[in-house]
């Protein structure tokens, strides 16, 4: 039986509840995070709670925890409750619930809610996935973690319907990243690029660690955004995202990129990746 | 007691809930409406069915009423057991419960939440109102009516925090709409003007009853976008939406409104559309 964490209670998936007065249900009024565990332990935890901060703070929602070091345990019990070596916990919160009126309201308790869940599909997706390119439609500040992700969820399913894995969105002819996952190519010079972390994109945290290993293992990483042009030159491309980690993208579109197989550097950073995560759990 | 309904249930407040996988909580993945009602009628019912019909199946949200005739059976029912007369009826539809994926869940019903609520302050706001002005960041779907509204709620706070009722969104120097209502002006020649209804506003049900009243009337409206040098040039200023109706827009960030007073233009529009609401409820 799945337990689900709500607001103090650890509770079976029937008795998992939530106000119909709730503001994250009403209007999308709250933020997220999807956190990796390995043998019960949380992955890149300070990193996922920093930008949950920044994510919390951007909207002016209370921090519900009396530190973070509380929140850490309430997740470790939770997967602990699960039976659970490996896995992802999503976390929610949202500013609480309230007569349904667009203003903040006063001395409302943020509502918390904690599960965990599994991605079974992650060996298939190893091989490669192919991208489609769509207009990136959202608003200006995709900086922000927030649960308002209708934008999100339209393109993902647009990806489905055409036969995609993801859709890379493009705004103004730039590569700013897919609906789930950040967007990288590696042009013929072997250098790396994404777009910089501004507010047309969502800071990824394996985006930034995969930036961050690249460069301390030798390579040319570039925080500048690329073109479809620049795509069709490409010598490699990977996505990445909490769920998946790094993966190869082997067709962009109706390009085909490395002949349809993960390019050498990809594999390498994928390896370098699930190297700086397994140090984390020894 | 407030009673709320519930996929099919009434319930008070303390047992109005939903599930925390609810793909509306999680994902703002949903649409709504808000429909006034005078002695237990609805009003403009079949203009905001219409419209919830297009939001549904522009996010393709299965229609979860055998039809129409049953939802206003259930709102009514609902109105009674609250022992309301004149309030408004708050209607969110979500695309239903799942476990959490981007991807639209096969075989899932979806939620559906209706309460009442009342609009105590609406007349002091009958005197005029001041609104402010500010970029609009929002995405390029704003003609769906759904819950993702977390940018509305931004610019609504800010409007409170700036000492003005509302924010009317400016796109490219035009002006499109309010965070929760439509934006109207009329220029020395007396046309009104108002952003026509594209992807970048909500073709509002007050904001099209009014242009149709006013044209029946013997007024110029223009269904073209308008600036802020129109704005300061102008000689009145209203906007609209079911919960305020028609409101006179005395200010407009610094720009003072035809000497601080509702226009004579704009008084004529209000008693109209009073007219119009009161010829539905004989």
């Amino acid at each position: 039986m799945t337990i689900y964490y709500v607001n103090g209670s650890y509770l079976s998936r029937a008795k998992a509840l939530i106000s119909v007065e709730d503001r994250g249900f009403n209007f999308s009024d709250g933020v997220y995070e999807v956190i990796g565990f390995t043998k019960q332990k949380l992955l890149n935890f300070k990193k996922h709670t920093l930008r949950l901060k920044r994510s919390l703070s951007g909207l002016k929602i209370a921090q519900p925890f009396k530190n973070f070091k509380s929140l850490e345990l309430i997740i470790l019990n939770l997967i602990n409750l699960n039976y659970t070596e490996d896995g992802f916990i999503y976390l929610q919160i949202t500013r609480g619930s309230a007569k349904r009126n667009h203003l903040f309201p006063n001395n409302v308790r943020p509502n918390v809610v904690i599960f965990t869940f599994s991605n079974k599909d992650l060996k298939n997706l190893l091989k490669g996935v192919s991208v489609g390119i769509s207009e990136d439609i959202r608003w200006l500040r995709c900086d922000i973690k927030s649960i308002s992700l209708l934008p999100n969820l339209l393109e993902k399913q647009k990806a489905s319907n055409r036969g995609f894995y993801e859709i890379w969105q493009s705004r103004n002819n730039q590569i700013t990243e897919g609906s789930t996952s950040n967007a990288f190519i590696i042009n013929t010079k072997n250098v790396i690029f994404t777009h910089p972390a501004n507010n047309l994109i969502l800071g990824g945290v394996t985006r930034d660690c995969v930036i961050s290993i690249a460069k301390s293992n030798g390579f040319l990483v570039k925080e500048s955004s690329f073109t479809v042009n620049d795509i069709e030159k490409c010598k490699e491309a990977f996505l990445t995202s909490t769920t998946v980690g790094v993966l190869p993208v082997i067709k962009i579109d109706k390009c085909v990129v490395n002949k349809g197989k993960p390019g050498k550097i990809t594999l390498e950073i994928m390896d370098l990746y699930n190297k700086f995560l397994k140090k984390q759990i020894k």
